[in-house]
């Protein structure tokens, strides 16, 4: 068996089921993206959001503001809300300081939240209902489901706290009825922990923060780490770990593409919440 | 070095300091219970709550109904929500299985939730506002603080992972910088995960689960077990951790008395927060 988790081959397999299912829609959904200021990495973002959300076949729109006041962007945001003809809507991160994150994440419709980011999705979430999830874990979630990880009885331990990675994952797991264990940058020994995972899961952003004498023999290793270093892109856990591993997902090409095809999924998704209701 | 943390005493500490407080507002605060069906347990419960609030200073109400529609009872709620004279409203549990528990606790407004049970105040301990908190995770919090332990690069486990207790008590320790690991009836080998606790708590509700040769020695245990057996009340630890223990909570007298006064501070608390608002 290939150890390697191919989460780009993985993430092609699931855009064509989806890019089946969108063609068998009625009318076509539409994905918003609201950016504000001018970070040039968020535009390298919108934009390969845009070009997947085109491949799969919804109609894309960029909001674009050099700067706006927090009320003027809420009440654009609720224009969206109400519009029949949107179904997901997206704020770009990070958002220029003197705008109030939560504040204006939480004024989404949480049926339109395909980033998964509000309270509401975060406490349905953490109650097992069905809800929008924050797209890493998802697509975090979805590969685990693609090799069939049982989680019953399972060392599980996350690196890294983020509301967008490691908490959520956290109460995901928890579900499951993995043991969960949350380290985090004030964890001493963090080695201590990730020798006993099972599962160990590394969200930090910080080169070589896992190393093969840190893991488990046959575990299952995900870096969701994105490091830039000499022109080249690295995970947190340093690639001679797959000599040891069961599984784990490489950087570039493992969590990645996974997270960009959960939010066209969760676009999906969002519709069918929005028909039920 | 006394080595049991007498819950009691530093309860009755604390009771002595809020009469104080309370006795120096203007208006008298007031606490309504409210109870549905015949639990005989819920009276004993009711009825202790009445006692410490009447003790406080506080005025009481429970509000019974033998029985009650679900949109009834919430408008019932709705009343006390906006009524002034209220300032904390309580949903005894557990209520009968044909009412929606997670519907009706919403509906009490988050500033009343002296129960520390709607979402919005689970959100806000979540993300470290001010909030109202759940009492037995305050009521362990308060011990913690009285013995002024130190959070940083601990290894936490907690045993128990319930919307009362556990869930509550692992992010309120996460913010505190602790690395924590749930614990719960789907984990395997338990012990392997208490042996390196340098704090454990266990909310299960099963005596002699955890054992002494289960413990770290010069760890800190928190016992949130109440077990009756042969007409008397075990924790789930086992009493003899003691000798090897820094502190440790006994059963009865730990942190029972702790979760009720935490309750009365909630009432102080919600005032409070409702005055700022």
């Amino acid at each position: 068996m290939n150890k390697i988790i191919d989460g780009k081959k993985i993430s092609l397999e699931r855009k064509e089921e989806l890019i089946k299912k969108v063609n068998e829609l009625k009318s076509k959904l539409a994905l918003v993206v609201i950016s504000v200021g001018s970070n040039e990495a968020s535009k390298v973002y919108v934009h390969q959001k845009e070009k997947m959300a085109l491949e799969i076949g919804y109609n894309f729109l960029n909001l674009h503001f050099d700067n706006i006041l927090e009320d003027d962007l809420i009440n654009e945001i609720d224009k969206l809300n109400k519009d029949k003809k949107i179904t997901g809507i997206i704020v770009q991160l990070p958002l220029p300081v003197n705008l109030n994150k939560d504040r204006i994440l939480n004024s989404i419709n949480p049926l339109k939240d395909v980033d998964g980011l509000t309270n509401n999705n975060l406490i349905k979430l953490i109650k097992k209902e069905e809800s929008l999830l924050p797209c890493t874990p998802k697509g975090i979630m979805t590969l685990f489901d693609y090799y069939n990880v049982d989680f019953i009885g399972k060392n599980v331990v996350i690196v890294g706290r983020s509301e967008l990675v490691g908490l959520p994952l956290f109460h995901l797991l928890l579900n499951k009825n993995a043991t969960v264990t949350l380290c985090h940058s004030k964890t001493k020994d963090l080695s201590h922990y990730t020798k006993e995972a099972d599962i160990l899961i590394s969200a930090v952003g910080k080169k070589d923060l896992i190393t093969r004498d840190m893991i488990k023999e046959n575990s299952i290793l995900i870096d969701v780490g994105i490091n830039r270093y000499e022109n080249k892109l690295y995970g947190d856990i340093n690639s001679e770990c797959i000599d040891i591993s069961n599984l784990m997902t490489p950087v570039p090409g493992g969590v990645g593409p996974m997270t960009v095809i959960s939010l066209m999924e969760n676009v999906y998704l969002a519709n069918s919440l929005q028909m039920r209701k």
